[in-house]
């Protein structure tokens, strides 16, 4: 078969995306970081398949999401899919592995598919990472707190800027549907609407609200108790006066209060968290607290993390009680903020030193070099062929690379070495031993 | 719907596995060594999607490997599938991303997918990791030189025992077939035929290449060949000798031996590396060096490692010529030799540090000095409930948690806190600015 008949079109399949090394060098950095946050507060990693059984995977995002599964043509039939988020398959390993030690505490940074139409421009992907921590079996809010804490400890670590940590509990706004006159099963309704607040305005949702049976005099009610504003200890004062016959309610108002009380032990800045009871989360399975993260500075850029605690979700494939609370880390999104804020260099590269070839007899001396940089830990590039010097630096220019090192007849004379440090256009002779040392200083983090 | 109706039997899609936290904590190790190892060696980062067009990914691995990608059911027919390997999405990432500068030195660690038969006991899965660096757009074995300095890296790195690297040209291949009078549409058979003599024995690779026509003379005259042994100096002073009238197999024997001697410039030690005949890689693309590893004290595990030079496969979705050489890093069976020289502890935790709670008036103080741990570094797991501290301290045990922290009303009043290191059974009272020291102290890795 000859060449021409095996050209094809190269192209990404519409919605998924390569990530190249400039966006891979930020992402690693990132990862890291998180990784070091999670363990630090005790998380240990999990990683679960992309496919999964489609008995396992349907029935729980609702009948649109089982319709974004992607399912594999498999004998004949659909009989495996992808996994659609990071929350089912630890279910699934829950009752699988049910000698875990509990509480476990888990993170897991994969992939998952939708099969969705896709808008990339807004950012929508068919494949995308999600980032989570959960903590499985603990009622205690104590674990809220934590989670809530290593949120805050993320963000820093990151050093995203400012940023709003907003939080809220299911229980308040079963509270406030009590106190409203509403009955249980609205409650879903209010929580998708007050969701809805960012996006279609209060008229859009008053209109859709309207529709499912809420009349005016309800609706003025609930958005004059949702703009209840103030530091978190005045608005838990007015929720307790507003919702004394709510047990829900009252409920609800205790826990925030334990947490932020020991927020504040763990020296968390009270600036960085804010009680939001417009934040309500969309999904069905949340019941206790919720919490939504954002920039200070880039508020456009939406939520960076999100979470809150689900009770009954992960024990739901088998026989036992799993209460489990935990948050997703948006890393798409806050790379975009990192971007933004300029906080991160494009690079192609991460080598520190290339070490060029003068020619051909050379080679072996060069060799010698990058060996023993290689062997001090240096981030070190050998250039491949004895061309002219000035092709080589102008890689060392298109990557970024601050270092090169020329090793001529003259200086092997000598027993040293040239090196130019390109950031500031400087070059020095200088002997191995004060090589390793002068870059051991310069290129320390 | 009750909860009954959920029930579903959690299980993994047939050929995929879990990775539960203990072997996590493993893999996360080695792959931050080997990505150290990438880096200094100059490699960068690539990720390239789970999903393909079909038309990217067909066409390439045969007909028996187009049968093994798995295809999505989608809008009726097949037009997207899983990717198959890490060398396929690079090709048409080369193609697509013209603007990449050469030399292209990648790493890539990914999950692909095979709709294979699994057979999990011999530890062949349906979703299995990759980890490949190549180097694009170099046509001097230098840079495979520098692949194999890379794979002596990685292992040494990896700390996996005493290990052999063994190295082939297919060119010397070329050599042997034209010295023993075959065709040239005979070479494949013959690399297939030499590739299995681990698998079926000399007699099973007589018997399959007597039947695609090879004479007992000219097995014979094969056989004995390959059998030339010695160091590689002697190895290629006698196939000199045996391959004088090829000059394909000439220049394969001169490019070895040049990366002999780099290497050894390069204080890679001569014992790791070894000329083998017998090794001839299956995959059709090779068109230059070819090289495998493997553990010396358990060679029954097989390769390691995995690679060589194909200069024809990355350009073939292009018009443009792009060479390249790379390797396998085989994660997979690299984890088992390490696990069965016992040099992997099996962790379900990377927990440091317990801090324990007394009871419920201690909490506070509690999530104090656990709060000062974690700023300081420290892994650190606060428990969760005042339960009896016996309890906690079963936890910690069952974790593998070395040291744990009791803080009860007569420590405090003290200022101080009770350190117990479990790895000895001893306890101390310490003050928190002393705890912080000796821990450091003790820590350290």
């Amino acid at each position: 078969m000859g060449k021409g008949n095996m050209k094809i079109d190269a192209r990404n399949f519409k919605g998924t995306r390569d990530y190249l090394p400039n966006e891979m060098i930020l992402r690693n950095q990132m990862i890291e970081k998180i990784r070091r946050s999670f363990e630090v507060f005790g998380f240990v990693p999990l990683e679960t398949p992309a496919l999964e059984y489609l008995d396992v995977l349907t029935g729980k995002y609702g009948e649109e999401g089982d319709k974004l599964i992607y399912r594999l043509n498999y004998k004949g039939g659909s009989v495996a899919g992808m996994k659609y988020d990071l929350t089912v398959p630890l279910a699934r390993v829950m009752t699988q592995h049910n000698d875990i030690v509990l509480p476990f505490k888990r993170y897991q940074i994969q992939p998952v598919w939708r099969a969705d139409r896709p808008q990339v421009r807004q950012g929508r992907f068919r494949e995308f990472y999600q980032c989570d921590a959960d903590i499985v079996g603990v009622k205690s809010v104590l674990a809220d707190t934590e989670i809530i804490a290593l949120i805050h400890n993320i963000l820093s670590q990151l050093e995203i800027g400012q940023f709003l940590i907003r939080i809220n509990h299911r229980k308040i706004l079963s509270g406030i549907r009590e106190s409203l006159g509403l009955k249980e099963a609205m409650e879903i309704d209010l929580c998708r609407g007050i969701d809805k607040l960012d996006k279609i305005g209060i008229d859009g949702v008053k209109e859709e609200l309207g529709r499912l049976g809420f009349t005016d005099p309800v609706m003025d009610n609930l958005f004059q108790l949702l703009s209840l504003e103030g530091s978190h200890t005045e608005v838990f004062k007015q929720l307790k006066d507003t919702l004394t016959k709510s047990e829900t309610g009252l409920q609800g108002i205790d826990e925030l209060k334990n947490i932020f009380e020991s927020l504040e032990i763990m020296n968390i800045p009270m600036e960085a968290l804010k009680i939001d009871l417009h934040l309500a989360r969309g999904l069905d399975y949340y019941t206790g607290t919720i919490y939504e993260s954002s920039s200070i500075d880039l508020p456009h850029i939406g939520s960076l993390t999100g979470g809150g605690r689900y009770d009954r979700l992960i024990g739901s494939f088998g026989s036992k009680d799993l209460p489990a609370v935990g948050t997703t880390i948006g890393l798409d999104r806050i790379a975009t903020v990192l971007t933004q804020l300029g906080k991160m260099a494009d690079k192609n590269s991460v080598t520190q030193i290339l070490v060029t070839i003068f020619d051909e007899t050379m080679i072996h001396q060069s060799m010698k070099i990058a060996s023993s940089l290689r062997k001090h830990g240096f981030k070190t590039e050998l250039y491949y062929e004895p061309v002219k010097l000035k092709k080589q630096f102008s890689y060392a220019d298109k990557q970024k690379i601050p270092f090169v090192i020329v090793l001529g007849p003259d200086e092997t004379a000598k027993g040293q070495v040239t090196l130019k440090d390109l950031t500031v256009g400087k070059q020095q002779q200088l002997d191995s031993g004060t090589l390793i040392s002068y870059l051991e200083d310069r290129l320390s983090e």
